[in-house]
């Protein structure tokens, strides 16, 4: 995709820029939900990767900007010094903005410097650095959705005209039994260590959408009243969802037996055509149940995705060409298990067969999560186009719904 | 195992009793740690089960005891009515627990005069409710161990001589790669819905501990400071640990540089030949990477039990038999895979494939809770002989560790 | 009121066991609500103190009945060894009930002994358990009444019939500006030492209410909504009752637009004309101002009960020489300041001028409690005869309720 | 102080602004506890106060800046719509410091337009506003200074030069007997409502302490392990400063068996010599009891400070007339009782006899805050000069602490 790291590089690290080219400082400064960082603290944290795990173990004779910053900005820091607590990154009024601006010019200016030459040693560094700055990017856009709504005055990012989705009809696509080939297409792109080894995998005759579930499909759910049946709901989903009042999606808003949806470019009449998405594992479920199927297991999606995805029809953002901020649309073609909504799935996050940990702090980037999670496939459309890919799995704990999270059903 | 279900429903229900025997009514009473409840509680609560699945639907003319009852001991009721919340099941001095002995009588009385003659129909309901009320045998020595230990003054449920355990030679049995069948052995006996389809799995090639790590070997990992070292441990865990000041597992007291464990005849000195046991799965995994190896899956768990299991070794106790109480002593022998401790593995509790949930109240049994549990395998010394089997899947929160849970370790 | 200490100290003693004649042994185990402790728990407790205060000082070569107990009985116990939490006094199991009948009666058995000859030196300390014993007495009724109320489906404590109350016309009674003694009328009484020293208060112009405020006159708030409109509410009393949903009294009960009220013997219709009790200082206080007057102070109060309190009308249970549970009855004459519900006033709990805590133990019986607490005097229904006077000060913080607490106005 | 209202609006209101010179707009943005509010929200918070009272109401054909604020602005309002919790007020980004400033100068502009002619109606309001003001002046100190505090890269607010204090020898001074008269002194003047009516009070013989507890004399206090002395406590303080881990006033910093005190400037070793500051009333009280006296009440602190108050000695800052931020020193004379720090007193927050609290939301103003409170006297170093009087009554809860509250003895 691109000729070289260091362009590579560069367009990345403008992109997380970009990003932020319609937020005040204030609006940087924020922490509305105990899953997202401040936008300041995303931009500087990402920064500290490059300086801690490149710059001072390979530039020579590195001087590093100020190393009291990495007390603020390691999130793996484990030490008994005085230390910020996650939920507490919107105390640091200092560093300023300003300051982390400078911080991010002064690390790209020697890293760029070090990828003019050739240089093995901080390839594959490098590589996760810009990975772990593509799902930053991602958490961005999601922690902005979610701080901004809560602002009972202003709560638009940027306004865009609104383009109503379409789709098509609800069709299911066949697979059969048989041992599969589970993990990396491409070994010689970058792949988290999470997607080894590849191993093989039986699997039972099943049938797959050719599409996820939409808005007005998962609103006749919430219409016949399925949050108040007991019987369709995990017990843990059950007492979620007493305990938090949930009804409906986040971000659904119910104003005069009407429907509207918060977007990044304001509150709208939900679009019901578009992908239902923000909803709970448990929510996935529950209506995957209601409706009379099931959510695929992670095997199953990466089988039907490798053999039936239409690459050609994604909608993914190329953030990184990307001159300003374009509310995503949903996807219009068929057989997309790229780019709609990271779809739930009925695996829990474990390690594949063989899977090696890294030793030290490296190690830990995947390898200590790997419990209590539900694995997410297919990206979304916050997600950067190089960063997606069919072996690629993400994962959070089955009750969080800040993220872009949708439905696919099995059969 | 028995004759008649008759027979079998005698011994099984009359074992609750004899389990209570050194207890008295204040005993009963109390619930100290929240995955507990009274005893007084779970006798009502299983003889409810019988009362309303079997009785009211299937005793012609039935006269229930009270139903106000069932408000009490249903704990799947969904209503809006007054409801007692799991953690206040110790405010319930009404109904007394004779009225609850009186209760049990009279269920007693009409299922039995059922089982007399043969009648298909409520077989398999009868059979769940055995296995249900053997489930919370095994809860009850679990919760009144919990519950003693709380008290300042007495924490001792029947005083045993004890005898010290044994253990061999640590050594690996090998298991080949290859797709396996996952599943019931034997149809014609009972088993869970979740145990359910029988399934193909590949599995590659691993080597499985002979038996389970002991208190000593437990004891190294205590003493080499590894609950100091965050790098060994789950982010999850780690977090447990410190909002929890672990540092060894439950039940472990350390007086004066020595180390002690508490049993239900007492505190004695650690008995380092024992299988370690009452840790959490974060504790289990931990201490499985520090040890160079890793926890099995459920899949290899159950591949090489039924491969290398010698049943003959078990030192399970037959409850239903028994006339006392007697402290169980861990297994001498080597290849025993039941009976020592729950183990560990690294498997999430998910549904089979071609799962298929029962409609109605019993399908709630187990399919409700098919999500943030990890699986457990082998029973352990408060297991009912007659209630444990090869593809029996038990399941925890990977917090848990008031239930008697073990490590095996694979390679 | 007592030829002597000994008789004095048999009835007040055999009062408790009188209490819990109606009792099960497992309704001494259940605490409900974070203020009530276990009936067995306080049958300890008011031992404990004559044991630990008395015996183990004065009685010569003393053997104490179980000194374990102390670490359980001990609520002043501040050591750093195994504790039991307040809340967690139901866990007691053991000492059983029956070892703290006999640890009563032992104890009981050494202090008549001690009592049977002149003894100076405990008069005061014997005195002074009677009185704590009392306050357990009392508190037993508020606990037992708030304990048998969470069980759904059996709250009587004894069955009697109910007397309707009958209350006179509200009227006012007027007490002259002037510098009035406040303090304790006979010193040769017992009294605490937070009811001293005796000082002069100067205080203007007041009209007190003759009567207490009814369920009926209470009823009208209620129904004016009351409970919505925050400017007759403290900013922490509009707090709690939001946090807590309150909109009632504690022990009413609204079923389809009626109200009743739990007692002791039931649920029954609201008794309109009975003085309304269990409210908080905040619910008293919104009333008051609702009501066009406010809160006497405790110095009001005093000064009022000491020129209008017509002794001969009050309706206090003589517990001490009562053989069996009545249902006490709403006083029927006017100007009782004495035995109807304890009567909030707008006065803070804060030492006298020249009060003085005792050193040691003892001085914590009173002296640590000074902060945080509203003053409420004249005693309730449920206040043994004897432990009543004009200048008593009880205290309870401005959110609790399950006590007998009630409203007097002053204008 | 002014000649007319018009400049002393002037100077107020500019005086808020000079106050926040040292700060960025992010550092406008923070808010670190619970008790302290964002500096940008209290700059738009004292502005809505005079839109609201004054300019809604009696600026003709008044056009708003912006209704809409007066949702986040407004810290009185009940409404069920969509509200910001006071612990949430830094998640307002928007609207913008930038937008604040707009406001600030556009009421201002307004309310000067109306001092310029006179006009009896509003000169009470704007008055009452000028308080308002001037109370969140010292708040925003003392929200500032722990704000700050939890930065641990930079927690400097400004840069100055410390000024070692110096304290005169502990002398006491004399009160006799006798009935007083308590409230305002100069009726022509601005006073709450809650230093009303004007009463006597009866007081006894006491002698009062001619300064306040240095830093020194409480570091004996902490070093003789008094934190660690259950019988000195309230049983209330024991158990916070256990919950809390206290063991010395907060912004104490021990490194190495030194003491420092965090400062507006910074981190310095404790100035020995300065009041002690920044403690709950139960430490104040503690160390009262310890020191062989008590605190005083209000009645005698203010029958003492009106008859020995040097008003010439005092040291608060000027703010109105101010440039720039100056440390504030302790004073070095006699005889203050004004301006040192609060002084916690022995009293309850109490209505004076005959208070009448105002109807509608200015009576909300103090009346509905009469409970749970003590009462402190005296002012601190950043109150300013025009604010402070021998009849004001600040209160808090006894359990703060970040305010400049401090320890005066009687004896």
């Amino acid at each position: 995709m691109y000729p070289n790291l260091l362009l590579k590089y560069i367009d990345i690290r403008k992109a997380s820029i970009k990003l932020i080219k319609y937020l005040s400082v204030e609006d940087c400064m924020i922490q509305c939900n105990p899953d997202s960082s401040p936008i300041k603290w995303q931009l500087g944290h990402t920064t500290w990767f490059f300086e801690s795990f490149v710059l001072l173990k390979y530039y020579k004779n590195y001087k590093p900007f100020n190393l009291a910053l990495h007390q603020i900005f390691n999130s793996y820091y484990e030490s008994k010094g005085k230390k910020i607590h996650k939920l507490k990154r919107n105390i640091l009024s200092r560093p300023s903005f300003e300051t982390i601006i400078s911080y991010r010019d002064y690390v790209d200016k020697h890293i760029q410097e070090m990828l003019e030459v050739e240089n093995k040693d901080i390839d594959f560094l490098v590589q996760l650095g810009l990975q772990h700055e593509q799902q930053h990017q991602e958490l961005m856009y999601a922690d902005i959705k979610s701080n901004l709504f809560e602002n009972p005055i202003d709560c638009i990012y940027h306004k865009t005209d609104k383009i109503l989705s379409e789709h098509s009809e609800l069709d299911f696509l066949k697979v059969s039994e048989g041992l599969y080939d589970i993990g990396v297409e491409n070994e010689d792109e970058f792949y988290f260590d999470n997607e080894q080894k590849n191993h093989k995998y039986y699997i039972n005759d099943f049938k797959i959408a050719n599409r996820l579930i939409t808005n007005g499909e998962y609103l006749e759910f919430v219409k016949e009243g399925c949050y108040d049946d007991a019987l369709l709901w995990h017990s843990d989903g059950w007492v979620f969802n007493q305990e938090n009042d949930l009804c409906m999606p986040f971000y659904w808003v119910k104003i005069d037996e009407e429907y509207y949806e918060y977007e990044l470019h304001g509150i709208e009449k939900l679009d019901l055509n578009a992908p239902v998405k923000h909803i709970t594992y448990y929510e996935a479920w529950a209506f995957a149940k209601w409706f009379g199927g099931r959510l695929p297991t992670e095997f199953e999606w990466e089988t039907a995705a490798k053999k039936y995805n239409n690459v050609k029809n994604h909608n993914l953002l190329d953030y990184d060409k990307m001159d300003a901020y374009l509310e995503p649309v949903s996807r219009k073609g068929d057989n997309q298990f790229i780019g709609g909504a990271w779809e739930w799935t009925e695996s829990a996050y474990l390690p594949y067969p063989g899977y090696k940990q890294d030793k030290g702090a490296l190690g830990e980037y995947n390898g200590k999560f790997i419990v209590n999670y539900m694995i997410l496939r297919g990206g979304c459309s916050y997600t950067p186009i190089s960063h997606i890919r069919h072996s690629y799995r993400n994962f959070y704990y089955p009750d969080k719904r800040w993220m872009l999270s949708g439905i696919r059903i099995v059969k």
